[in-house]
């Protein structure tokens, strides 16, 4: 069975995890949220590279033979830093949702929605232009907050969407929006909604879901050379097991939103921090 | 000359080294904030008092004589495990605080707004209780975020505060609202405002000012004891230095917000985390 390692600084990454449990189903999955050291969208590059490191470290030492980087800053600034660390096949979230982007939106201006870190990392914008697509990009600072605020469709978070929308939509008129947080597709209907009452046909891109196909591709690809020409995957339903460096607590309670479902007991875990 | 020790997660605590400059002088202020594992509010007190600890021993090892915990959320949940920690006085926000409720409503509800782990931990109740006064707690998960955001007198914000506080006032009739978070005094006017639009007459309690002023009288009454009786405090005038635990370029543009002056050039400290 392959053991795959889902890595967050939260509960936003469990959105991928949601999304990979029925494409990936024969798996056994391994989930750290490195909750004591959130957010990461808020931190300068050196800081967030040494904590995405040390998780991706943790993963691996449990036996993580695939290891997705369900964040959208830690891709965005700590992808080569963890990639020369590790020794197995590291999926981000960047590439997964810039590729999905350009299959429904070729040549079009898209609309990426991030945090303030992976804002400035450029990751989004510089990804996009080498595939030939122009990415506009938007820091969005409250809407995790908001997210865990649990006002997923309230007034406040409709207000806070229209202002950032409004303020981006003035600079230019995108095909796609592409969600670059993993807590954005618990928000994607408001979202949705806010680009119609702007009067816009843009669509949202989740990269939560474009990140889980891109994890199921790999590995089918790798099973199938690894193993045996045309090799099924196996049909047992997958398992997993979550761990984090902050309160279970909190983190049983939050991540069954993200997740849909009970996440399970979480085992708190000490990397240091 | 006397050297003060100012800790808190991030930015917040400069609102207290605001009111701490006029107040004592004549001193050398260290101010440490703990910008890479921020924010605390949110995290469990195992990590947080291990962060505060941390904190409290670096500025003790640079030569603080006097700690100041400017941090609502340590002061709650790692007084005592920093005060077992480090030899010299250590004062944190929330006795200031109460007392200076105290002071002004004696025997009166007092309604507290703080992060979630301060309220939580039920420290400004207890400390209330403790002197007859009556707390309701109310969580404000946004505020922090919105203050940073640079929203302090914003349509959204207003909207927040009358969503926080028409809960709270559903189950009480406070005299006096206290600001249980270093980042709260910079939307106090707003917070007064949206107190009289919900026709409650409650003034709010500024826990920076109290803090200071209680600092202040401690260090009066130590010069007094240690030095010679009636010794005035020397009419130089104070000097800082910063240090962050993350990106110095954030806390210098921020931390000017919260000081109201510059806070010159950040020193880049690693506590290990």
């Amino acid at each position: 069975m392959t053991t795959i390692g889902v890595f967050d600084s939260g509960f936003g990454g469990l959105t991928v995890l949601r999304e990979l449990l029925p494409l990936v189903p024969g798996a056994h999955y391994l989930y750290l949220g490195d909750s004591a050291r959130l957010p990461y969208g808020s931190k300068s590059q050196a800081t967030i590279a040494r904590y995405a490191v040390e998780s991706a470290r943790f993963l691996v030492g449990r036996g993580a033979q695939h290891l997705v980087i369900a964040c959208n800053t830690a891709s965005a600034l700590a992808m080569s830093d963890i990639q020369r660390t590790v020794e197995v096949p590291v999926t981000g979230v960047i590439e997964p949702a810039v590729e999905a982007a350009l299959r429904s939106h070729p040549n079009a201006q898209v609309l990426v929605l991030a945090t303030t870190a992976t804002v400035h990392s450029g990751a989004y914008r510089l990804n996009c232009a080498a595939r030939g697509l122009h990415a506009i990009e938007k820091a969005c600072p409250l809407l995790v907050p908001l997210v865990e605020e649990g006002w997923l469709d309230h007034p406040v978070t409709r207000e806070v969407l229209r202002i950032y929308l409004e303020e981006a939509l003035a600079i230019c008129t995108p095909e796609a929006v592409l969600l670059g947080c993993t807590h954005y597709p618990l928000i994607a209907p408001a979202i949705e909604s806010t680009l119609r009452d702007l009067n816009s046909r843009a669509e949202h891109i989740d990269s939560a879901r474009a990140t889980a196909l891109a994890v199921a591709c790999s590995i089918q690809r790798s099973n199938t050379s690894a193993e045996a020409p045309g090799t099924a995957l196996p049909a047992t339903p997958a398992t997993f097991q979550c761990f984090a460096t902050d309160s279970v607590e909190k983190f049983e309670r939050l991540g069954a939103h993200f997740l849909g479902r009970s996440v399970g007991p979480v085992q708190l875990v000490d990397l240091g921090g």
